[in-house]
């Protein structure tokens, strides 16, 4: 790959993907490593804050919750990576994964990982694009963090639903484990808030109301986003 | 550099820092690439959201803040790199940077970087490191906003202090840019509850009174950070 064609964001998002990864990684022709298939079990800790894990897992199904001591920082699924922030230096875990629902995944050991990236020039670039995509992701977090709360509600609603739920015409239905204690856990709201935003979209006929779980309303959702 | 080498984070943010970087591409014993001394005056803008830039920056000396819509996200200043982010894929930029005070940078075009760090088989670990850093940067700010906003407040101005200011026996002192304002939007806080803050904290011993900077006592923090 020529340094001008990093210059194109589709290129590298394409050519650096973490399936374009993975590809690579289960590729058996050239520098063979070790591929395991690991289930993990609802609620099971996939990694664990400030331990240090020789491997990372890339999710083939299922969703998994981020967690910085007490708080849910980020929910995470199919094609993302576990461990690949702490591929290098051997560094402990900043945070800890559980799993939310039963998740299967792929599994590789970070220092073969690493020896077969480094057997390619073009090997750090997955480590760059990763990041790249997880900042990018903080960022927007960060920014979603200055808006008004009902705004934070509703468009971290409708992203969750979109990214892990199911969409129809009419509905954005939600998975059930995006509970609200969940939901203001992640948005570091209290509950007693969480409930009055919650009766408020109701009342507007943007959320289903007596469901069990967050099931909005996509021709009252006036909100631009 | 080996694989395992790799595998040691003092050697990894020692090898790949962005001093070492801003030395590697001011190099002109091999692959010489233009470089060029920048001095923006205070208010300048170096960045401009969503706009695309040919450069990046290396300040070396003065503070520049990060921009989102009408928020300040970040601090930078010595040692970090404007523009890095966007290096590849010639994307706009996510956020504006305005120079707080004076700023004196070494500018390189990125183009050539990016030819220039090609080159190497190691160019794109410096690329990688510093997203990681940016990512620390990140979630540490993420984590301090689940505290409780005395201690955002106090652990930010230590942070600030310690990084940008002066700091004796007994003091951190903070530059004048930080202002309650400035301060206050950087954390999201409403201007009444910040001057509530600063009141307690006067009353406390812990802020000096009837300065127009923030002065903190060492002797009277008492919060464990």
């Amino acid at each position: 790959m020529s340094y001008m064609e990093l210059f194109d964001k589709d290129v590298m998002e394409e050519e650096f993907s973490s399936t374009e990864l993975l590809h690579v990684l289960s590729d058996k022709t050239s520098f063979p490593i070790d591929t395991e298939r690991k289930v993990f079990r609802k609620k099971e800790q996939i990694a664990i804050e400030n331990e240090v894990h020789d491997y990372i897992y890339f999710i083939q199904s299922g969703i998994c919750g981020v967690w910085k001591n007490e708080h849910i920082n980020n929910f995470i699924g199919e094609n993302d990576i576990i461990g690949f922030n702490e591929i290098l230096g051997n560094e402990p875990s900043f945070t800890s994964v559980i799993a939310l629902t039963d998740i299967i995944t792929w599994r590789f050991s970070k220092e073969q990982v690493m020896s077969k990236l480094m057997y390619s020039q073009e090997g750090a670039f997955y480590l760059y694009q990763y990041m790249k995509l997880v900042n990018a992701n903080l960022l927007q977090k960060q920014t979603l963090q200055t808006e008004e709360t009902k705004k934070q509600l509703l468009l971290t609603l409708t992203y969750l639903g979109q990214q892990y739920g199911e969409e129809n015409q009419h509905h954005i239905i939600l998975p059930k484990i995006f509970t609200k204690k969940i939901i203001s856990n992640y948005l570091g709201m209290t509950r007693q808030h969480m409930t009055y935003l919650c009766k408020d979209f109701e009342s507007n006929g943007i959320f289903e109301t007596d469901t069990n779980q967050f099931i909005l309303n996509k021709d009252n959702i006036t909100i631009s986003y």
